[in-house]
C-alpha cells in the first residue's frame, strides 16, 4: 500500500515501512502509476491529482463535523491517529491539538522554528540567534539568545503542559521540541497512522 | 525637567505632564536648547548626541550589575520603577521582565503584534488575520483566526501569570493586551518614571 501526505513543499511517501520524500516543485505525480492513498493541503495540487484515477483522496472519508473547515488536513490526520492526548505537530508551524475519547477539543497554531528566528531577527539586528534549545526553563533569562529562546519555547512548553494530557510529537522538527518534552511520545508517523486507520474505516484496501 | 526616551523609530518626549513623540528620520535633536535627560537604544543617534552638551545621557547612572550588558536600555529603566512584579513592554516586540525585591530576575522577549500577525502571513495566506484580543482563553479554538490569536496570547498569558505577581503593562500596545491581562496596572509612563528616580537618586536635577 504507498500513502502520500502532500504539504506546501513536498510529497511525503510511505511505502510499506519505506519513507521517502520528493519535491512539490520537481516530481510529477503521473510517474506513480499503482495506487496512491493521499492527503493534500496543496489546492493547486490537488485539482491536478483529481484528474489521474490511481491518486485516491481519503479525507472525503473523514467525518469531518468535529473538525473546523478551514482545518488543514494534516492536522486533522494527526488527531485521527489518536485517542486520548495533546498533539504537537511541528513543521514550518508548529499546530498543537487536543484529543479526549477521540473527539477534536480544539487546537491552535504557533510559528515554527526557522519562521520565528526570522521574526526576532527582523524585529533588531541584535536578536539574530539560533534557538537554544538546551535551555533550562526554571530560569529567568540574563542574555539575548536565551531570552528569545525563552520567549519562543516557555511560552508553548506551558500551554502544551497545561492540558495534563499525553503529549505526541511529529512532523520534521519533532526531534528538537522532544528536548524541551522530555516525556513526549516523538512519532513521525502520526499521519500515516491516521491515514491508515481511515482506509480501513472506509473499506477502501 | 525635560525626558525623552529614544527608540529605533521615534523619540518619546515628556515635558513636565505632557508627553510628545518626534520621528526619528525628520527630528533635529539640536532644535532643542534646553536641558533633555535621554537615554537611547539607537546606537547611531547615541553618538551624535554625545557632541551636544545639553543632551544628558543618564543610562550611565544605572548600577547594571544585575542587568546584562546586550539589554535594552528601556527596559533596564521600566525595571528601576517597579520594586516587585511583571513588567510587560508591548511595542514592536514584547518584552517580559522579573523584578523582586527591587531586584532584576531575568526577562524574555516576545514579536509584537505586528511581527507576529506578518510571521503567521508568511507561513500562509489563509493566516493572514488580526489577532482576537477578545478570545476566550479557557477555550480551545475551532477556527483559523482564533487559532493564531490563542497561538500568540495564551502561551504569553500562561508564562506571564505563572510568577504569581503583579503585572505592570506598558509601550504602545498596553491597551489591548490589558484586554489578555484584565488585573494587570496599565502604565504607559513607566520608562519615565524610572528616568526620573534615576536622575533623583544620581541628584542630576
Amino acid at each position: 500500500m504507498l500513502l502520500c501526505d502532500i504539504g506546501n513543499t513536498s510529497y511525503d511517501f510511505l511505502d510499506g515501512d519505506k519513507n521517502y520524500k520528493e519535491s512539490v516543485k520537481t516530481f510529477d505525480p503521473k510517474r506513480v502509476k499503482q495506487k496512491v492513498f493521499y492527503i493534500c493541503v496543496n489546492s493547486k495540487l490537488k485539482e491536478i491529482l483529481k484528474d489521474l484515477p490511481n491518486w485516491v483522496d481519503i479525507s472525503v472519508h473523514v467525518d469531518m463535523k468535529n473538525y473546523y473547515e478551514t482545518m488543514g488536513v494534516d492536522r486533522v490526520f494527526a488527531c485521527e491517529a489518536v485517542s486520548e492526548g495533546v498533539i504537537v505537530d511541528a513543521g514550518s508551524a508548529v499546530t498543537v491539538d487536543v484529543v479526549k475519547s477521540s473527539t477534536f477539543e480544539g487546537g491552535f497554531i504557533y510559528p515554527g522554528i526557522k519562521m520565528m528566528e526570522q521574526t526576532y531577527k527582523n524585529i533588531s539586528p541584535v536578536l539574530d540567534y539560533s534557538f537554544n534549545f538546551e535551555l533550562n526553563l526554571d530560569i529567568m533569562p540574563k542574555n539575548s539568545q536565551d531570552a528569545i529562546s525563552y520567549g519562543y519555547l516557555k511560552t508553548l512548553y506551558l500551554e502544551v503542559i497545561s492540558h495534563g494530557m499525553k503529549i505526541f510529537l511529529t512532523g520534521g522538527d519533532a526531534k528538537k521540541f522532544a528536548q524541551i518534552f522530555p516525556h513526549a511520545k516523538v512519532d513521525e508517523g502520526l499521519i500515516f497512522k491516521g491515514m491508515k486507520k481511515i482506509i480501513k474505516k472506509a473499506d477502501l484496501c
